[in-house]
């Protein structure tokens, strides 16, 4: 099959592997429909995340459908369009029982396209399928679906949870990419006073005022004094982070009121200074976060009944095969305007005349 | 009256300042009976809090006895015996309606010996006294009552309650001084598997036993491998910063587990690098704060019924004209091997009879 193999600091190339087979009973094969990219991709790319070896298939968000399932599996059959999530979870370990799948310590967490091959491929092996895969409602758009493979659980979990978002709050969201503009969709959903999006490109702060906020900011000098003077000068109850890099991370720390949240969600390769001497005094409480993905479900019945914008995101479809240009469309997104690129064949329409 | 003034950089005397008297309807003078020097004095001489003026008295913890309210003071008159809280409170404002006095906008906060003058002194003023001073069961010890003044609620809210301490967690409280140890004890109120507390010296860690700790370890070589093998490698539930230096604190980011709670309790006065390229997948909490003390009716009790080894803690006493003395002492805790040190007449045996 072909498949995006990492080579290797900034390398990566659509080529021949081959394909994947049951190695557990625990495994699903699932024939990949629909792809996206992610951000975290780009940092594998960058050097980010030194533990993905060259040769490794990337990816981890994809809808296919099951060809095979090992003799353990019961929740999904060969047939079965399903939701690829970006966590593998073992269902077993100490981690898993108290639903924090991202940390599995049973052979699973984020391991798809990070330490076994990945979804950017036509075909995927997906470890632990009973809890590693959802099916699809055969009406839900794959272009839809494929978004709450990471980035909607993620901005959910990661950042709106995490951050304790409450009605009434203000929210702001540091970087616009798809992570953040998920961010801003699910801040909604506990009705915040105002959501105030950061970012350099206008097109993304364009794209977040579609998806819910009532203020934008480009970041630089224009964000901290708009945040103060929408805020009483106090700072905001939630900062999401939604980049990665040091610098942002510190201007969040900056942002967030006395008594309120700093939640990142950026995939960061260096350290961030944390500047104590002021943050002692006052009461900020910080997280990080891989998402656990266990509000994969609900999300899924949230979008199946109209409660998420998540097609808006998608700013660019490729077929399979146009999976390097892909890549570059969404790495130079500050020209091409990329917000999420899909790639595939986007077959549900077939598969709803085969599940009727 | 006498009273330690702070004169900048290190330096303090116990000298004649005036008496202070009633400024606000709001306010109490107390006659300071027994006081105490808290860590956070010593960064103030060290110059972590430039924000202390030099003119200023210290102290932010003391028992007394009210002798002049304001017009507006309703719930003690004078003759009380009262705790002088470190935190003073409007409860009027945004934050002190969420009992989140620490963070008082108005005109409270941690004021006392910070940005007005403090309780190391004959007679101190404290302002907004209805929600400012405790008053006192006659029976209870003044040693003892006057560590709720700051480091019991500090160690229980900063640490034990923001670091979300559980039945069956491991607990590191790294920093055995006074709050460390406070630490350790509040911490057995949530009845953690284990408690292993780490300083650099052997009578503190000697002092965490005594107080409850499990095991103990050398800051340095000894804590980290000994944190790891308590907990099968995989990090502690919780870790309780109560120092304030940088390495310290980055310490605690390396000792947590994977979803784990590192509570801030330590005055800061320099940066610390958040090592978040390890960090961001680890879906840690950090949480800072300033003590708001609205534990501090509950821990009185919990004292009151014995519940709390408060005098355990107290290593020296002095009259309160010996203040630079106990300063002296307080700071070599390294050779003296202080943990509290108090001052004053210890009076209420006096008070006591006086309440019969």
């Amino acid at each position: 099959m072909k498949a995006l193999v990492f080579h290797g600091s900034g390398e990566s190339v659509w080529e021949d592997v081959a394909d994947p087979g049951i190695q557990d009973a625990g495994d699903a094969i699932v024939r990949v429909d629909t792809v996206t990219i992610c951000g975290t991709d780009l940092h594998i790319l960058k050097g980010d995340l030194p533990e993905v070896r060259p040769g490794t298939v990337l990816g981890h968000e994809a809808v296919g459908e099951i060809v095979e399932t090992g003799g353990d599996v019961r929740t999904v059959r060969p047939g079965d369009r399903v939701l690829v999530s970006c966590i593998t979870a073992c269902g077993r370990c100490r981690f898993c029982r108290e639903s924090a799948y991202g940390q599995c310590r049973g052979g699973g967490g984020w391991i798809l396209g990070h330490l076994i091959n990945g979804t950017q491929a036509e075909y995927v092996r997906v470890p632990h399928a009973d809890l590693s895969v959802h099916p699809l409602p055969g009406a839900m758009d794959s272009k839809d679906a494929v978004l709450l493979a990471d980035i909607l659980p993620t901005a959910y979990e990661v950042g709106v949870l995490n951050g304790r978002v409450r009605p009434g709050d203000t929210v702001v969201v540091v970087g616009a990419g798809p992570v953040g503009l998920a961010a801003v969709a699910t801040s909604r959903l506990y009705t915040p006073e105002k959501i105030i999006a950061v970012d350099l490109a206008p097109a993304r702060l364009d794209a977040a005022k579609r998806l819910g906020a009532d203020a934008v900011a480009v970041a630089g000098e224009e964000a901290e004094p708009l945040v103060a003077d929408l805020t009483l000068g106090l700072g905001a109850d939630v900062v999401i982070e939604a980049v990665g890099v040091p610098e942002t991370f510190e201007m969040c720390t900056r942002m967030v009121r006395p008594g309120g949240h700093v939640a990142n969600v950026g995939v960061h390769g260096r350290p961030a200074v944390l500047h104590l001497e002021d943050l002692w005094i006052k009461n900020v409480t910080i997280t990080t976060g891989l998402v656990d993905t266990r509000s994969t479900p609900t999300l899924l019945r949230m979008m199946a009944a109209g409660h998420l914008p998540a097609s808006s995101m998608v700013t660019h479809t490729f077929p399979l095969d146009a999976m390097e240009e892909a890549y570059d469309v969404f790495s130079r997104a500050a020209d091409t305007g990329a917000l999420k690129v899909v790639l595939g064949e986007q077959q549900h329409d077939v598969l709803m005349v085969r599940a009727a």
